[in-house]
């Protein structure tokens, strides 16, 4: 067996036993594109070995996504199959997984007219709105990982050919997944457990604010008093382990809704529905937007803004060192899986129910009523940098360090 | 443009245009395995093109579908997704267009046990019962298609090198889809005005029974006093007209359920849910088949005769010269779609509502009672040969030739 081969039969296995941690008799749902065919088949294969039930696959296909976009009237974007909905539903509720495998060109829609990609990504989630909340819930175990496709490696690497792009991009995400290491399985026990303590650090600090700055940043970010920093593993609604992206490198918790004040600068290009965003810059007034500037795709991030009143909130925050393993590659993957564990970032729209005391069983509403935010929308944008220092104020207004020049300081 | 790319671009409108014959602003799902990706994306464009309002594409996948039934415990086998199955309905209820792509190796499934198949196929035969009540009864416009895969391909032609069994299947598809003709829309025009002519002629005679003589074979099939001759085109539900299947040189309709007696001899192998059946015969009283051999397969065709009450019966009878197009072919295409139009044939299990007069508007008990079998299968079998003969016997036992020496008499 090639090397390739073998580490194709490690990821999969890997996405298998520790993503989704596939329990016996449990229906798996993969999420694919046509491109990934033969990585699909071997995560499938994998899946039953591991005793699942029945592994589903929901194939979409990049030509036919984009052909939609070009072809179809405005009005017939705005469809989504409320069947297809409540079938995702279903499988929640009844102890499904999910996988979602990602492939696509980052540079998909590009030129398609960002207003009606608007339209699709908001029937979609409005649509899935409840499907999408069991998985913020971890109401069902769930797993983001990646399969190098030809047109994402040439974005990744354009100076090589194209045998080599696919080859390289398969290498990075071997290497950023630890596949490359003794036993991935073990690596990631490890790496679980390193970022679990950073966890325990921060909830133990229970600071009231963090306040942000580096070039073109100076944010200062209000938490909830009950906010939990979360980080690699989490645990269904069973008590079932699961790790929800491969990579991971952040540690996370949810921002106060109305307690976002300042400017923030964007670090990375953001690929958001096939177009890219990049050098952008947004202005928070006590938790909402209020402008919005950007060298390329400003159009495309106003209308990101736009989607519902909740995208004009943060949902997330997250810490990420800046030089984590995939940052230290140094490859810009224009994907957001791995690009987020490569720099601290914030995420526009949804926040998650589980990062406060009690969120998991409180519904939409409620969270909002505790300064949990709640959109159709949850996207990541990267901020991070070298020169970037992070404080955490405490409730008597005692201020220190958290991140010292991009990474952590202590 | 290459010849072949010329001809793949017609095909793909011809099944948008006379296959299901899109209406504007109307939904196409398109069932299709990840094999035929290039041909399924040029089939959405043409149907966006020619107004369709959203393309659904249910994607299946030859290798999972093995693996599944390799690894899946019998228990799963039997699951069907309810969701699913509700959507399928749901589409055809609200005007849907379906279009059947079918590219499937004939040999997919050999050497897994017959009563693992049967499980899967009971189980969507069971949830499916609706939808697919919906199609036979021309509720909803729907056409079945073929594209070549590798794996078919080398099955049609084993002794030609990988690429040319490809080049060589697509020819075949092209030549009995009429592709190769100037005008294949007007081609097809024309070949449906004289298969309607061949239907017009025998509904006028109104036989009483049909009497079948060739080697083997010596069976006579009772008509409801209500039976109508299907070919070629037909009309949904709102009077829109559509091609079932392309290719088609059949005429056909239902038998009398408890009509049918005597000993009918198979002609050309058939291809099962991915196994071959071969030299079989089947003994019927009143209806029922009582006796099943065969030479090959007996096992997987005893399964398939035990799949319900109705599948004991037929459902189908129809009528193809001997020297038609594809029979002249003299291509062995180990799928249904084509050699059921090289050959006389008969299916057992569901026989086709639209067939006695009412039936469109009949529930199963209904047909079932005026003697229209039920069965959640269909599969077609070939009788065909160069010395088949055919009588049709009138209700005052007058008899006259419909087929002689394999071919139509008048």
């Amino acid at each position: 067996m090639s090397n390739f081969k073998e580490n194709l039969e490690k990821y999969a296995e890997l996405a298998v036993r520790v993503g989704v941690n596939i329990q016996q008799n449990q229906n798996l749902t993969i999420n694919a594109s046509t491109e990934a065919v033969d990585f699909v088949r071997l995560v499938v294969k994998k899946a039953y070995e591991a005793g699942a039930r029945n592994v589903y696959v929901e194939w979409h296909d990049d030509v036919i996504t984009r052909t939609r976009f070009e072809l179809a009237s405005s009005d017939a974007l705005s469809d989504y199959p409320e069947w297809k909905a409540k079938g995702l539903e279903t499988l929640a509720e009844n102890d499904g997984a999910f996988m979602s495998i990602i492939s696509s060109d980052p540079d998909l829609l590009s030129g398609i007219d960002p207003k009606r990609i608007a339209l699709t990504t908001k029937a979609a989630g409005v649509a899935l709105t409840k499907y999408r909340n069991y998985l913020q819930a971890d109401k069902a175990s769930w797993t983001v990982i990646a399969a190098a496709s030809k047109e994402w490696a040439a974005k990744v690497f354009p100076d090589e050919t194209a045998d080599k792009q696919v080859e390289k991009l398969w290498e990075a995400i071997f290497k950023t997944t630890r596949i490359d290491q003794e036993d991935p399985v073990e690596a990631w026990q490890k790496h679980n457990d390193n970022l679990h303590e950073k966890v325990k650090y921060l909830n133990n600090k229970r600071y009231k604010k963090l306040h942000y700055k580096s070039t073109g940043t100076d944010l200062t970010i209000e938490l909830h008093h009950t906010h939990t920093w979360v980080g690699a593993g989490s645990e269904n609604e069973k008590g079932n382990f699961f790790m929800a992206n491969m990579p991971t490198e952040e540690v996370f918790t949810v921002p106060l809704r109305n307690g976002v004040n300042g400017v923030v600068q964007s670090t990375k290009p953001l690929s958001y529905s096939g177009n890219l965003i990049d050098n952008f810059s947004l202005k928070f007034e006590n938790g909402r937007i209020v402008s919005v500037t950007a060298e390329k795709g400003e159009e495309v991030l106003k209308q990101l803004v736009e989607t519902d009143e909740g995208s004009h909130y943060l949902g997330e925050i997250a810490l990420v060192a800046h030089d984590s393993p995939i940052s230290q590659s140094g490859i810009l993957f224009y994907n957001t899986l791995f690009d987020e564990n490569a720099s601290n970032h914030l995420a526009i729209g949804n926040g998650y129910a589980f990062c406060v005391e009690g969120g998991k069983k409180m519904s939409r509403e409620e969270l909002e009523k505790v300064g949990v935010n709640s959109s159709i929308t949850h996207v990541d944008f990267m901020i991070g940098s070298a020169d970037m220092n992070i404080d955490g104020i405490s409730e008597d207004g005692s201020s220190e360090a958290i991140f010292k020049n991009g990474t952590w300081a202590f």
